[in-house]
């Protein structure tokens, strides 16, 4: 069997380039709800942000030599997506991969396990979404794979969906759509926008989204 | 049978005012460490704090209906607390809805679920104690109840009671209680202000609380 | 038996001095990846670090009597390490503590319970590392044990061990390895820029660190 | 407020007898996939199975006194259906309840705690559904409330509705479909039944279930 | 210091003999509802029971060592209570050691760790209680204590304390407390089958136990 | 890419019958402590043995689409070992899909996911391990892969690799090895029937295992 793939399409630079500027709640209903990954998996620090092609990576539980071949083999602008096999409480990824990633223009890394030196990390503002820190080091010894569909924080990722993160979590698009889900994102956006003027000034959500039907068929009784 | 009650006794403004001035500890212990709420329960950012009375909300599970209905009814100064129902992964409120609650000078919401849109919230300084961030998308289509009691993180809290959160989590004092238990507030941070000056000066807290009594009652042995 | 012991063997001022330098990864990976305490036991604020010989105490669930004694019988510098049984969900120490702690230059603290009052003790700059944060209050009735070994998140630590903690988690170093590990280490740190530099030009870590042998062996196939 | 609703509607005892005839998982399949109970919530031995209108209870945390109300209040066949708000661990129900509930002629108890006296009340006969088992005494000292819409195990559950539980766990259907999923839970068992005769005859359910279009449609490749 | 105490005191057989005719729940009841271990800690198969003074042990994670030790120096009867430090996902306990147990007349073991061989250990009648099964193996390369006090499931356990455990899970009677706990116990359990007569009549527990008060003082509002 | 891996190697069917007769923590030991999976996934039922080649199978978190692939695909003898992605409470495998793995022979399932249908499962004597049960539906629209490497409950399962459960839990033997580990095994398994022998006469583990040498080289200190 082929262990790395590495012929996977990706989006085109002005489709990552519009998700940059949206947030992940909004990408996630303008997708029809789908693509929410488990918010357990987060931002190493307030305020970073990631947006990128998803190249997908499986270590085997407590080894990491697969993120090294990512390392190597993805583009500029990727996202690693790595999944560890439930064992999250090892340090899977460093400041010396984050040096690495960073020369190399990655995108950033989005893992189901825990990493280390995020001090150094934060400062070199190389964006990492994790399930936290942990200093526990792993071995370089077992084969994974690259580039397979991958099931990442309850979601499945396909090499080349598009990944965006935000302090609220990550959400991923799938390739085929990302076009789509960008115009409606857009749209969405928009609306949001307006709606907030609308309550700012006093009317309330169940006029404007007019759910006294909706309370009314469901047969509410107020006091 | 009344889903949304709305005639509830609240404490008057002066208490309310007090209990700004005091810590969730320093509560807690004042009122017979009472109505301690389970600590998973945060602020969505460091030093946001939270409080007012409580307008109890009883969301179904994966659906913020009665949220709504919560905005549209809850008096300014009132603190939602919602309940959703012991599945917390859904993110229950966002910053339109924020939006809306400011519009309206509400106190606050404090919810046993996620919410999205931190960064916008936090921006807004609307306080929001929640079990942390998810951005998939709730339904709004079945009742919950409004103004009963309500479990909220292992606590009985009734419509009217005192929801007080800072950094250490929330603490809610009973309605009937609230003036003796802000006297007794008020009077144990000026103790502890006073302790905190004689332990400054080294005295040993072993001491400062004569402990030395009950570990020889409880017969300990030092070498 | 004897409850609280007391004259324990503790490093040299230089050495705690020289682990002040170093991160909890470096000195993780240089003790040949020993000590790595559970990850859940985190620093109240980024950037609080911790670094000294383990004062270790044994409190009984709910109550933290022994914590008091501790604050009595430890010496400048040392770092308390508590194991609260399996019970984390109480505020076992409070800004009066940390007061009383600072006036006698301990340390730091090192919980697997909760503390309170996190506002003040950070503001006081009395570094704690705990499982977060708690308002309940404990009970000063059942006596533990002082400086016997102890299990500390997973870890088996002496009294005398050397505790090293940064945001990324504690490392505990046996005392009769000290000495070594403190050398090692400094080689590792140094090792570890030089390698950042010959990766920060673009060399990957696959060629640096000679994993292509490994894929080799593993019988790797790329597309 | 009211604390104890009564005049709640319940279904036929023939609904309730055809239920009898079915397995949970048939009659979640059945109702369109709803009503699915958090599993955690088991029978206190294998085979124990539990069917009858809810009897909807809500204790406060680690209080059983409106559990003493609901076996004075419940009516024969009547399945008490009791939420302890988040803290499971203590004995909210024993055998002496069990022997009261049972001279009263009740259906059954599912509750999302624990209960205690497991043994005497597995050889009672009595059915119970629980988290598991805990010996903790609970108070008799706060007020609940009984026949609202209660959420269990993470489904809004309002008195009357019927409650079906075996080895794989409960599935709740609501009231006003009762009929209607009944006749459809019966036609799909007559379904399931033919299905395995067709299925232990060596036809595989991808052939059976024709899925081999929805392989074509989603591009598998097979070696 | 000393790492094996042995000149430990212990209950009478009577006193033993008399605590193996009652139940766990019972017990705690009457001991003013202490002692009760975290109820994760089960019997290996139904109906096990265990009873007997503690004999304590801490081990170090994932290291049985001091069990063997245990083996050498508890005497006939004694229950070893041991701790593993928060890792139970080990098998600390399997059939060669029951093998020893047995053959020196030991009264069972009660481990918050996971044993292994659990098919042979039952068969053989050995009582065991533990968090489960694994059969992931153990060092034997770190001491840890014998006969100290020991927290266990969240209770603080003295070295001759007693151990009472069946379905329901473990009670802990303090030595200096057995006799008088033993006596009320009995009495307890005659009120309870006294009690039972009086519900199997029919008569209400709210009548029994006279909570017609307690609803009223309240507030309690029926329909 | 290639989703469904066909070629696969298989252990003989001797080595699968030597197998058939040892324990997964003999074997675990034997091996040199490799290959134990998590142990939260348990027979469906005491006494339950699973044992043969693993054909394994990755899902898409609530779907079991590829299982049914799998029931086409897998050869008798085969156990399947299905992950799902960490979303394991769906009902991912029912009678049906037994009845029809029964039908082509296949040696069992090993899923760390849930199932339904568990009397039924139980009562056809089809082995499954499994994390539990549940009634929730699953889809069938998402491809996964079939025969690729999968992490399985912590353990990096390849096809053709052996499989060997118990009430204990499963171990995992790599094919490659698995004639030597079968050796040792058995060599394993007739040392402890001795040695059980030994222990059972009253020799005590410390002095069978010549323990003393290591309690003197670690400074062990009796009373």
């Amino acid at each position: 069997m082929i262990h790395v793939r590495t012929g996977i399409k990706r989006p085109s630079p002005d489709i990552i380039a519009g998700y940059r500027e949206l947030s992940s709640a909004t990408v996630h209903e303008a997708s029809g709800r789908k693509g929410a990954v488990d918010p357990a998996i987060k931002p190493i620090s307030r305020r970073v942000k990631i947006c990128g092609p998803a190249f997908t990576v499986q270590c085997a539980p407590g080894d990491n030599l697969m993120l090294h071949k990512a390392l190597e083999k993805a583009q500029p602008g990727d996202v690693i997506v790595a999944s560890v096999g439930g064992q999250p409480e090892y340090g899977y990824w460093g400041s010396l991969m984050a040096v690495s990633a960073m020369a190399r223009g990655l995108g950033g890394l989005a893992i189901d396990g825990c990493v280390r030196d995020s001090e150094e990390i934060i400062s070199m503002g190389f964006p990492v979404f994790s399930r936290g820190f942990a200093i526990r080091g792993t071995a370089k010894a077992t084969l994974g794979t690259i580039n397979y569909p991958t099931v990442f924080g309850g979601v499945m990722v396909n090499p080349g969906d598009i990944v965006i993160g935000d302090d609220d979590g990550i959400v991923v698009v799938a390739l085929n759509e990302a076009e789509e889900v960008l115009e409606k994102s857009i749209r969405r956006k928009q609306m949001e926008e307006e709606k907030a003027k609308v309550l700012a000034s006093g009317v309330s959500s169940v006029e404007y989204n007019k759910l006294d039907g909706v309370f009314r068929a469901l047969g509410l009784v107020e006091e």
